[in-house]
Formats: C-alpha cells, sequence, structure tokens
C-alpha cells in the first residue's frame, strides 16, 4: 500500500500533485457545520461510486469483494457523520457544490479498459485528497469532537486509496498506472478551484492548495 | 412490526396477496446455483435500491438513518452470498431477468408524494417475497449449508418489510397506506408471472405463485 502519511507541516500525501493550503484550514476551521453537513455528502457520494463501479463491472472478478466493503464502510462513516451534524441542530441540507467531483468525472476517458482505470485512480484519489485534509483537521481542528471524529476515520480514506491502487496493478502494468495517476493528480489539483457564492464558504473539496511544484 | 412468520405448509406470509408455489421450491431445488448467483444479484439491487432512495430524498428527515443501515445490511449479505457463490467455482454471471424489479418500478407513481410512498411499498413488499421464499428455502432446501445460509438471512428481510412500513407509518394515514399496499400487493404477484427462456431455470423471483384467493 502506498504511503499516505501526512507531514508535520502541510500534509505531503505521496501521488497529489500538490499539498492543502494553510488557508484552506483557516476557511475551514471559521465554518464547521457546513464542512460537517458536505462531509456527510462526501461519503454517501463515495459509498454511491463504489455502488456504480460495482454495478457496472459485475461480471469482473475480484472486483464486487472489494468495492461492497468499501461501500459499507463509506455508509458507516456517513452514519456517523450525520448523527453529529444533527447533534448540532441540522441536517442533510443541500449545499453549493464546488465541482470537484463532476470535474474530475470529466477526466475518466469513455472506452474500456481506459475507463476503469480511470474510474478507480479518480475515486483513488479523492481518498488520498480527503486522507490529506481529514489529516491536517485531526491535528488542527479548533473543536475537539470533530478532532475525534476525523482522527478516526482518515485511516480507513488511506486504505481506500491503497485499494482503488491495487485494483489497477492487478489488472495493468505498474508504469502506466503510474504515468496516468501522475497525470489525474494534476487534474485533480485543477478541479480543486471550483469557487462557491460565497468566498468564506468551505468544502471537503473546496479551493486551497499550493500551487505544483 | 408487521407479522412475517412462514406458515407451517406453505408460506402465508401477511400482506402478500398469495403465497409461493411448491412448484418454485421444487424447480429452486432443482437448480441451486443459478439460484444462488440470482440471490447474490437481488442483495446488491436491494442495496443499490436503498442508496438510490436515499439519494433522491435527502432532505427528508429521519430517512437516510434508516436507508443507510439498510444498505450495509444489504451489501453484507451480498458478500455471504457471493463468497457461497465463489467456493462452488462460479462468479456473479448475468442471468436472464424475470421482469420481476422491472415491472414493480413500473407501478411506482411518478408525482410526489405518491412516488416515496409506491417507493417504500414497493421495496417493502419485495422484502416480504424474499423473506417467504427464503423461509421456504431454510426449511426445504435439499442443500444444508444453502438452508443455515436463508435460515441466518430471513429475519433481516422481515425487519426489512418493517422498516419499510414503518417509513409510510410515519409519513401517510394508515387507511392510506394499507390500501395502496393491497392494490400493489396485486401487483407484485402479477409481477411473478415472467417466463425465462428455459422454463426449468429458477430465479429468487420467477414464475410460482398459488392463484389469489
Amino acid at each position: 500500500m502506498t504511503a499516505l502519511l501526512p507531514d508535520k507541516t502541510v500534509a505531503s500525501i505521496r501521488w497529489l500533485a500538490a499539498p492543502t493550503s494553510w488557508s484552506w484550514l483557516e476557511q475551514a476551521n471559521s465554518n464547521l457545520i457546513n464542512l460537517l453537513i458536505d462531509h456527510a455528502h462526501c461519503e454517501r457520494k463515495a459509498a454511491g461510486s463504489a455502488v456504480q463501479m460495482m454495478f457496472r463491472y459485475l461480471c469482473e472478478p475480484g472486483l464486487a469483494e472489494v468495492l461492497s466493503p468499501i461501500a459499507q464502510e463509506e455508509l458507516e462513516h456517513f452514519d456517523q457523520v450525520l448523527a453529529l451534524v444533527k447533534k448540532r441542530g441540522r441536517y442533510l441540507e443541500p449545499l453549493q457544490s464546488p465541482e470537484y467531483g463532476a470535474k474530475l468525472a470529466k477526466s475518466i476517458r469513455k472506452g474500456e479498459p481506459n475507463r476503469m482505470l480511470d474510474s478507480f485512480l479518480v475515486a483513488g484519489l479523492i481518498e488520498a485528497r480527503s486522507h490529506e485534509r481529514m489529516a491536517l483537521l485531526a491535528e488542527h481542528c479548533e473543536d475537539q469532537e470533530l478532532r475525534c471524529l476525523y482522527s478516526s476515520l482518515l485511516t480507513s480514506e488511506a486504505r481506500h486509496f491503497g485499494q482503488y491502487w491495487l485494483l489497477c496493478e492487478q489488472r495493468w502494468d505498474r508504469a502506466l498506472v503510474t504515468a496516468r495517476l501522475e497525470e489525474l493528480a494534476i487534474i485533480e489539483v485543477e478541479a480543486l478551484t471550483g469557487s462557491l457564492q460565497n468566498p468564506s464558504d468551505v468544502r471537503m473539496h473546496s479551493v486551497g492548495v499550493e500551487p505544483i511544484s
């Protein structure tokens, strides 16, 4: 499995083309309830995406066995986050999307087997970014209950990246997978530029990365 | 919760408009591997359906809290059934569908709130039929390992019916829910008439019910 350990300064996750900036963390701390509601949506979308891939590639041996447990775990996380959202007097309100997922979805090539490879890598990159930002929040979130939440969730996100990576490695040459991951990692950083109507608002995948070095 | 206990003869499930016939059970016993593969597909479809409803009605309070755990449980069952399918040297091959789910989906009215009510009731009826047939298999399946499997799964199916029923009762008048459930229960029996290319083939929801009395 790929090492996904955050640096002591700003997160430095292998495979992500640029680390999250402190400005994102500051915005997150200034609007934690919106971040939490958005996080619940992210968990359900990750589950939906795993279920969708499982349905699309039903006959692919060794796939459902990985994707079904990932979907279950994402739904468990959704339950945990939703419970906290409700405890704080809110619910699953629709929030303006930073279009991160939509931009990444557009980068998935259409014909097979490229579509499968890209789908796994995009899902993995979203997990990697979530892991990076949750690691930042686990350390620097101003709310103790949320620090505990993010600490408890972030290892799963890293594991899920590793599982998507492994699904690729089992099916394609490692050099090919790495080359495509590097291309998609650039697109992932570019996808983190979606502006929100309220510039002080924040999402788990809203704008806030250092320049690509 | 509605009582969903099978009779000692053929299953007699409250709300189902007609019980499964012995001829279905005989066909099931003559083609257990196809039944098992189809069962795996049923579990994943049930999970997909719960996720789909959760996504459609995100802002509806008290819904995601019920549907997310149902989806998780259906995926756990999927894992269990898939493990048995693989142990017997097969995988998630596509099987000709008896069109049961498709026929039931057509009975769901389009406008809200009717669409929500019908979606819950149809999901509940599918769980009730699955419960009825699994109860028959738990007792009369000729394969001991599968008898154990069905015994372990059938109480969840009954519980899921109860949960879908409760979602309706919390939102609509009981008389209205009962009246619509009775209509849909007739459609459910009619949906169990889909013919398969090979008449000796069998599915969890293939033809085989007594006449509606």
